[in-house]
């Protein structure tokens, strides 16, 4: 069965590797060719894509998705929704989510990514169901991590309630590289014997697994891998594309895209690479393998490590490492990704820092606790809670139930800002109030990226007299 | 069946990464802990570092071996041999091979992988004989390439002669990175049904299916990989240890490795690489997909751009492009690598730049096609052979029969230059004549490294407030 593809160029690939900042004017000259290539989708849109936009680089996000949408004949555009949090970070109310899906519904998206940290399907509901009432290709997502409580079973049970929220596909999101091939191999055939839908694998690079966990993923059935074109690729970016196209060539899963489709467009990408040479982190480059011993993102460590810097505490690092796994399991092992991997973090340093455990719990953890982000993957001991929240009752039901309806108070009030040319400029308002208004009053500037260097001479071979040895 | 890795980080690694230059006093501080590991072996020596010790290093390669020799208890210590190239870049006469066999025997070397260019094995004899004499492992290269005439067939008869010379293992060497995990399923497991021996595996990164094509090669039966610690793994070099190590965690192929062994020595040599980076060239840690596309491995593309440049064509680039496989094919599809890369590219730059095919030719092409170097893969038609070397006839027997012996009249000579303490000089001034005696007299200089930058903050993630948002 032919295996196609999802190129990440424009949204992860750049998130991972680059902070998110790569700009509009560096992806329209070559939008026309990745949209011959024969892709799937192209994700283009979402994730942390529109705040560095308006926070970074003066950029009107909806513009953006305007202008690749133009050139977008063949393939279809794709973006990564945050469940209840949508681009952001924190629980928007209902009528803001139907507002902002729809408008990005309008404005082109065709494939909406949506998924929540802690899989609690809830969180996703009012964006699948107004993406489904839209008409658009609703994708479900089940964030992959490892705990005990996270068997194939729970996978499975999730993969079957997203069908039955009628998603039009799923997706298994790797987010800290931590699906082995083995692990993909036995999920995916578990859930393909129970939904019939379609399956998209995403996974990053950091371990170095993802592109064999691709290889055992084909052999398991999966319909769709997320790749990125060579020049953004690997790291803590997603495995290159045309490797995976090469190596699946002539086998039953050849994804009958031709190399040669690739060869302009990865050389213009390095080129756009050379722009941003001075903001790239060559660590997140790098094959961090940590991640599969202590579990915790490669983004997580450096947090760490910033986190006892500034308390003076850095000879503590082995026993917060330590006690991560720790904190994790009695909060019912949250997947660690954003807000949850801050959450976790933070915790395990107060603990080890105050020298005693949980004497002191900052907003988000009691937030965590009282059931606001969401079901824990595992419920939280009575003892915890009582320690964290003491005697007030955690809450069982959607969050986003205890959140009253904002768009049209916010409008009002951006309105009175002067701020407000369209309804886009309302979400965009609602999503970043602190930066938002100076980005909608023009007065936001670019960041500015240091000065290409004049490349140095490439460092010469072993011998001069015969040019590069191979061995 | 348990695979075994071999690791590369002491040779092929920074010969790929680093232009060979990483120093003893970098690899001496973790040999113990690299000892302990449980590798196969560990490739140490041979191939550029001999050449790279002396004339940048101001090293004594021989010295190398000896210390790093003392702290490999558990580990076999192993070399990369070009057959009757040894560690330079010519045809040496037998009694220099025996010798040079014999001392890297004496010093340390437990395992010797010897190859060949053409994998004309004529060139492989005299030090394959000598390594059997000795006792030592001896392991017979096929080199890999995609050709007409590179057939699963005629490997598999490559790899039965390699056993009828009581070769100890079989090394596939995919120094391009060509080999597609399809091709290395069917490749490993015809050479298994027909040869008894162990099978290495040697790939090198660079179009990215290296990761992937070890995955096949596990199902296929391969008994041992060749691997690179992560700061060092990854483009041009092999993938990376970690990587495969927790990648085959829980298979049949499972390493028994402790996948915590490597914390301490990957953190080691990423401080290693920061002493290095600014002689590190980007583009060899990037894929690179031409390779699959042309069959020029990027190193040689590089060379071509420059040899362009001097002659004010790079506007025929393309043109040269296309006429490498025609050269190639002409000249019996040689795999390309050192020294055959640079046969074929050079002539197909003049027979682009000169506007008439073959009207210059080099004399390393005329003595490539008067068989100095061995056997092409495919017999050259006489066509060629007269127009490159006219009515002469080609020779056809082993070409080191050519050679008269060597040693004792250099040996002299370098006594006469007062070069010589020991056997060891004698063979790094038959092998260096025009660096040794600088080096051998003491008066050579270590190549200084420019100093380390501090480093620059990491690039702050997309939201200050959040830390680093995983999606
Ligand atoms: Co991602
Ligand atoms: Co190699």
């Amino acid at each position: 069965m032919r295996v196609k593809l999802t190129d990440t160029i424009l949204r992860d690939a750049h998130q991972s590797l680059l902070a998110t900042r790569m700009r509009t004017r560096n992806m329209l000259p070559i939008v026309d060719k990745l949209d011959e290539v024969g892709y799937h989708s192209l994700e283009m849109w979402g994730g942390a894509t529109f705040d560095s936009c308006i926070r970074y680089l003066n950029e009107d996000p909806w513009e953006r998705l305007r202008e690749l949408k133009k050139h977008m004949h063949n393939t279809q555009a794709q973006m990564l929704l945050r469940g209840q949090n949508l681009v952001g970070y924190r629980h928007y109310p209902d009528d803001v989510v139907e507002k902002f899906v729809t408008k990005a519904y309008e404005n082109g998206i065709d494939i909406f990514r949506i998924f929540d940290a802690v899989n609690d399907v809830r969180n996703m509901e009012t964006a699948i169901n107004t993406a489904n009432k839209l008409g658009a290709h609703v994708q479900g997502t089940i964030c992959y991590t490892i705990s005990p409580v996270h068997t194939t079973e729970k996978y499975v049970e999730l993969a079957k309630e997203l069908e039955q929220r009628e998603c039009d596909s799923l997706c298994i999101k790797d987010m800290a590289g931590l699906l082995s091939p083995h692990a993909a191999e036995e999920l995916i055939k578990s859930i393909k014997k129970k939904v019939s839908l379609p399956i998209s694998l995403h996974c990053h690079c950091t371990s170095g697994m993802a592109p064999m966990t691709y290889m055992a993923a084909c052999e398991a059935g999966v319909d769709v891998l997320d790749t990125a074109l060579s020049p953004f690729s690997g790291g803590s970016s997603q495995p290159p594309t045309e490797s995976m196209v090469a190596a699946l060539q002539g086998t039953p899963y050849d994804t009958g895209l031709d190399l040669e489709a690739f060869t302009e467009i990865a050389e213009y990408f390095k080129q756009v690479k050379e722009e941003y040479r001075s903001i790239m982190d060559p660590i997140s480059e790098q094959v961090d393998t940590n991640v599969l011993i202590y579990q915790v993102p490669g983004g997580m460590l450096s947090n760490l490590v910033s986190q006892l810097k500034e308390q003076n505490a850095l000879g503590k690092y082995k026993d917060v490492l330590a006690e991560i796994p720790k904190v994790r399991a009695e909060l019912g092992y949250p997947p660690l990704v954003t807000p949850t991997s801050q959450i976790v973090g933070t915790q395990a340093v107060l603990n080890v820092v105050m020298g005693e455990r949980y004497k002191m719990v900052p907003k988000e953890v009691k937030d965590y606790v009282r059931g606001f982000y969401g079901q824990p993957p595992q419920p939280i001991s009575s003892e915890m809670i009582a320690k964290i929240i003491e005697n007030e009752e955690p809450f069982t039901g959607r969050p986003a139930d205890l959140l009253e309806p904002e768009y049209e108070e916010k409008k009002k009030e951006a309105e009175d800002l002067g701020l407000v040319r369209n309804e886009e400029d309302v979400l965009t308002y609602i999503l970043y109030p602190s930066i938002a208004p100076k980005f909608l009053r023009g007065e936001a500037e670019e960041e500015q990226l240091a000065p290409v260097e004049t490349e140095k001479p490439p460092q010469k071979s072993s011998s001069p007299d015969t040019g590069i040895p191979t061995e």
